[in-house]
């Protein structure tokens, strides 16, 4: 019986083999996406791999700098070969909820750069239905705390300012400079529309929501990996 | 005959005479603006109007604060009496493009925000299809000015990120620390799918099509005021 670690790193690593020498490459943030990253530079070591990465959040920025891996900066890009990064929730038509580390605004943006969008995770991620469990983290203009919670609440969310992260006291600060907040919505049906109405609040500047975006599901689970 | 200035200090009185006592009042930006605010400034001294402001840019912060006019922070609002602002490009269903003075994100915060929102102008702000003359400002988050151009240019634009602002070298900086860019279309024969698809592009902070925001327009012609 394999340990979830484990599993996260056979998923890592089996998206990481479907780089190839040339491409432009969008790294993900978090725990599976840091086996990703570990088998890459193992990879460009190895087979002298010839990629550029696009980081989407300090925290990946600073292991490509540590690992070697060569970056180019986001806002110089405008298409990638390739994406890969985890997720928080992912159902049967690999639409996600993303953004439980605060990186979800710049992991969209390369998401949407991305000619293949692969999502890597464990099992435990995948649900029946969005929002059951988990929030949808939001990113907000602070000057537009007040109207983007009321209008989220009035789509039928509990919204709360995301706090209490340890070495900072108050709200936690996106990589952006903005506000993290999570829309606990209690189920969502038709992820779809929610995206489009989020999309139209001003001052609401990205959404944890990724819907049509992925190509690629690679699901670690105690019997093996599954795609779909 | 009145002169443009004369023409437009006439609009802006007419919308700060429809601000009464007691209501939370959002205060738009650029020339026509100016002049609805010192209109109020007197109303508060002569008549002890209590009113509570909500700015939409620096600009007007530091008037508001010259002139005395009580502000609330934008932050702390979800919910204003009444906001009224200028435009540069009106149509005859009252849908706007705003942004020359790159403040139209916070002022599209504070336009959803208000119970009526009113917009005066001097009629040469009348077009009958939006976006021939004028482009569409864009608020840009620096990280995503490559894919955001790409994806806007896919909908058939010209962009060009606003530069040579005397007073600083290289690109335009918004208030909120982002790129300004002008998104020139040609002509916009349906302004609200293109809006929601200016709103779906990640990293696309904001964008100066307002579609079915404004209530009422006071548009100062050389033969008086039209209210619309």
């Amino acid at each position: 019986m394999k340990t979830m670690d484990e599993l996260k790193k056979l998923a890592g690593e089996r998206a990481a083999d479907k780089i190839k020498s040339g491409m432009n490459v969008g790294l993900g943030t978090g725990s599976t996406a840091t086996f990703m990253i570990e088998r890459l530079a193992e990879r460009i070591q190895n087979e002298n791999l010839e990629i550029k990465a696009v980081s989407t959040s300090w925290s990946t920025t600073l292991l490509c700098r540590k690992l070697g891996i060569p970056l180019m900066e986001m806002g110089e890009a405008s298409h990638l070969d390739i994406a890969i990064d985890g997720a928080d929730e992912i159902d049967g038509k690999r639409n996600l909820i993303k953004g439980r580390g605060a990186a979800h605004l710049l992991e969209k943006i390369v998401a949407a750069m991305a000619d293949t969008y692969i999502i890597i995770a464990d099992d435990r991620k995948k649900v029946s239905e969005l929002g059951k469990k988990f929030a949808v983290p939001l990113e907000i203009l602070p000057n537009a705390i007040g109207l983007v919670t009321a209008k989220v609440e009035a789509l039928g969310a509990k919204v709360k300012v995301r706090q209490g992260a340890p070495g900072k006291d108050g709200p936690v600060i996106s990589d952006s400079g903005n506000l993290i907040a999570d829309a606990f919505f209690d189920g969502i049906k038709d992820p779809e529309t929610l995206a489009r109405n989020l999309e139209h609040i001003p001052g609401l500047l990205g959404h944890g929501l990724f819907v049509g975006m992925a190509d690629r599901v690679i699901l670690a689970t105690p019997d093996g990996i599954i795609e779909f």
